[in-house]
């Protein structure tokens, strides 16, 4: 079972505690805007936008850095995502 | 009797909680933002929606995923149905 | 004596609770926002609301469906009625 | 002495409570939004307003509705008048 | 000592009361928006304003009705004038 | 050292109370929006701001009249300087 | 790791108090909105953001002025770095 995004939404999962310590990224704690890295899972196909053009770019797999509370949370197949925007997305990490 | 959305409108219909589960899929409960499927009852013309062209992405059948404060509900033939925007629609579940 | 809305307003008079018991609909009670039944009186001519065109769907006899603080009402000749604009109706019920 | 109005703004004056009663109209109480029947005094020449060409379409001598708070009261020659926009005129009655 | 208004800015300055008495304006007392009538001293060049063609249409020496809480307070050479937008001049008066 | 402002952004320094008394420019007190004069120290190069086009009108040097809260204050080499949006400055004087 | 930013939004990472003395400049300290000096680590693409074409101005190794508020807080491989719109970016300092 799949999600598909709509127009310029983004599947995303959240990295794991350990995970991320791994990798060398600490999210500064911050109890407005908490950044997070996420994974991509979907990525929905753009185009017109509230009238405007969106194209888009990011990639499935890429390892992206959002804010915690610009999306909606789902749990599919017992897996918790969030689906987010893509201007919601900050940078990409590799 | 039947509800047809204007322009870039959707009436969509909760899945009841037994489906829901059947289908793998629970969502995160939260007070501010709850996310939901949906199945698409009827879908309006899209069109000019505030000066800008609007298509229509999603159809007849579709499950779909949106948030449940972004709509009006109303009980038709004894059935509650809530009439939402297409761009209120984050996804299609497959 | 008349009522000519100006622009994309639509002047629409509430169903009476008993008719629309019979007609199948019943609204659900919502304290923000209680949806709507209502008949179309008089339509705007449209055009360049806002600086952007707008082209009316809805005709005089009409059943549709608004929300109940999306207007200004109005008792002409002893009847009440509700000016909306046209983008305030979220669907036609046939 | 007269009051011309610029742009898309129009000169309304009340009409008295009595001829309200007497041409059977009859405004709902509303503490939040008291719409109301006006007469049209001057209207503002229309144009481009925040960059959208706008095109008067009430005339002087109108009975129009619009709401009570859209508006700046201004008293002239001893007679207390209204400057709206035409976009806060609702329809027109005849 | 000049001051030359920058875009579509207007330097006006409040009539006296007594002055106002006699021209028989009166205006409204309101504690919200309390409209005014004052002459224009100098008027900006106009154009582009927030990426919109803007004309000026009042000139020096135009008496005209604005509101008291849209603009900035100055005072010249010991004479205390207003900065308006051309936008919150509502009407001139004649 | 120097501040280069970016897009439509002004840099800005206030005169000093004695100077402003000198040139016979007071402002007046108004604890919600304190208008200022101010010299102009470096303007931004203007062009697409918001997708819009912007050209620069004020020039180095130039006496302006600003509001004190539009706009964000830096110490440079012990200097104070504001650093405001074009459209934030509401006149020359001259 | 590094860190690619998406759209119109730059990595940031701001100086060091002593560093910022020694460069003499002193920021002044407001509760509401602090300015402060960073240095640019990395600039995203700019392109369509909006559906407005945002051409980027600021190159890695600029010293630039923003506002404290106007961004997203990440720890990267223990450096504390800060992902902004490149319209939150006041002025370069040389």
């Amino acid at each position: 079972m799949t999600i598909k995004p709509l127009s310029d939404r983004v599947v995303i999962k959240m990295e794991e505690a350990e995970e991320t310590t791994k990798s060398g990224i600490v999210l500064a704690g911050s109890a407005k805007e908490k950044p997070q890295v996420a994974t991509v899972l979907a990525v929905g196909p753009g185009g017109l936008v509230d009238g405007k053009e969106v194209q888009m770019t990011v990639k499935v797999g890429d390892k992206v850095i959002t804010s915690k509370y610009s999306g909606t949370e789902v749990k599919v197949d017992g897996e918790e995502v969030i689906i987010v925007r893509q201007s919601d997305i900050l940078a990409v990490v590799e």
